[in-house]
């Protein structure tokens, strides 16, 4: 049985309550504890929790039984940190992007009395991941492996970020930055590793099962499912039912380097190109239509549904063929896919 | 003999070759490799480097001999990572404050085309100190101790920052948030264990010689020194000649929580109270004159002088009793006391 929201949800004020002890040992000022928790508290709730709480089924199907107590408390903690690490990126990256709200609230650097200090409190929830890692997994034989693990994940996040942010810069739409390869790199290291590369990485450390070919499957599989995602995710954001998927999409007027005008550029005739050069990137919703028509025009609603056959087909058959012998198990990707197959939110 | 400021940063460029060369092994655009090193050169280039410089000094100190090429080398590794870990929080901090300037340049977030990326930059730096961290010390027997050291310094100073951020919100002057004991945690925090314990530290873990006494011995003689060196900063802002100490002090516009506010208010009539309340934080010179003509009433050149004499006594004494059965040196914290007593700028 998966873990639901509120399962997860649960042992997070304990966690909170570590890195609150471990900060008080320094004798912080009162005010100092207080901003710091409700920092955490409030920019790491509210999501979905998806990437926290795969950490704890993968935990569950690898071990094909119940994990014991120890087992479970570990994975609770890496499935936070997850979590956190997700949520220092997105403060971090919420001032980088300008954005106005996140998960239905204001931003949290557009929060009264906040401001810049949001960069300080990112920070702090990026090091409380430590204080966590360290309370938890000081004597586990993998210690050291799970820290280079949230490191490296942390700088491929970022060389991520660092791409895309120079490829599209808010402040100047130039279609000819933009290619497929250029839009891959983003997607894996902006996304893949932290969001679906991780979780399964770190329960394999965890029940120490994270050998060189255990770890390099789960790579073959999960970076590809994560650019599958992130496809997904472009063509949702511009032909989803905005009722259905929550939110109304950006990406057009964001300029965004997205799957769907890598597409169109691949597909456009110079008069197109035009169309797309005049009026991508634009804070306006007469050209936001405009580039939506060509976007059916070159019926990239086909190509995507195309893309996502051959994906999953593709996916199916690698897990198909997982090697289970170091203890790795197809069925840990199973319900990742499962999560995200015809997705329509 | 002491290193000098071109011998160490002659091997930097290897330093920075190494992030690069990690990078591209992901396939990273060459515009973000470029990207990664013009930040990182620029952002680490062109301090004072005492701190870095002192790992080395430190270590040389430690072994009584000139240090092996193993020694050396990991030596500068450390060095440089202090020096980035600084520039990490520099950039960030710049942002932070709404500095103009650093260096005699325009802050990395005002050069052109960098703005909020800036951020994102900032987080590579931190990110790259682990590259090479991982890549000189994989193999030393004190390599995961050095990892949570630069993990609990890093959180340190971030929650030193914090507390300034709250203490002195660029946006609302109020001199009751003030008080001595809070100042002694923001430079204690923000400056003291990154600035002055960490470099020793190090140098004691790359030596194995990191026995809990002498880090203990270190902490007890350098958190002190620290705040010595903060104050010294706080009173060289409003009393130094600019000439000589190359900037001309902006504290008291700032409504900085500094050492002389805080004497200040400990000696103010409720008429001298009502000046600084009325005159302290405001962007004005007049304002400031004022401050600074109260400043002179209350006598806190004396009082500073006093401060300088009784620490540094203090501080001579402990340094003097240092306990060397373990391979900690007195003369260590000579040096540092040397750089810093009755500097001028």
């Amino acid at each position: 049985m998966p873990i639901t929201r509120p399962e997860f949800e649960r042992p997070f004020g304990k966690l909170v309550d570590d890195v609150i002890d471990h900060s008080k040992q320094y004798g912080l000022p009162q005010e100092g504890l207080d901003w710091l928790q409700k920092s955490l508290v409030h920019n790491t709730i509210g999501g979905k929790y998806n990437r926290g709480m795969s950490v704890i089924d993968t935990t569950a199907s690898l071990l094909g039984r119940t994990p014991n107590e120890d087992e479970y408390t570990r994975a609770t903690v890496l499935g936070w940190m997850v979590e956190m690490l997700q949520s220092f990126f997105l403060v971090s990256d919420d001032i980088m992007d300008g954005s106005k709200t996140r998960r239905g609230s204001p931003c949290w650097y557009r929060m009264p009395h906040v401001g810049m200090v949001a960069i300080n409190d990112a920070l702090m929830i990026e090091s409380s991941m430590y204080v966590l890692l360290k309370k938890y997994f000081r004597d586990h034989p993998r210690y050291v492996d799970l820290m280079e693990l949230v490191h490296e994940v942390t700088f491929q996040t970022e060389l991520g970020q660092c791409i895309d942010l120079l490829t599209a810069p808010e402040d100047h739409v130039n279609l000819s930055n933009f290619n497929l390869e250029k839009y891959l790199f983003i997607v894996r290291y902006k996304t893949a590793f932290y969001s679906f590369y991780l979780p399964v990485a770190m329960a394999l450390y965890n029940l120490d099962l994270a050998t060189e070919r255990n770890l390099q499957q789960t790579r073959d599989i999960l970076i590809p499912m994560g650019e599958y995602f992130q496809v997904q995710d472009d063509y949702l954001d511009a032909f989803a039912d905005p009722e259905v998927l929550g939110k109304i999409g950006t990406d057009i007027q964001d300029n965004k380097c997205s799957w769907l005008i890598n597409q169109a550029l691949k597909r456009v005739t110079p008069e197109q190109r035009k169309i797309l050069d005049d009026n991508y990137g634009r804070k306006d919703a007469i050209c936001e239509a405009k580039v939506k028509d060509l976007f059916h025009e070159l019926k990239l609603e086909q190509v995507y549904t195309d893309y996502e056959e051959e994906i999953v087909a593709k996916l199916r058959q690698d897990i198909a063929q997982v090697d289970a012998s170091q203890g790795l198990k197809g069925e840990v990707f199973d319900e990742f896919l499962r999560k995200i197959y015809k997705r329509r939110k």
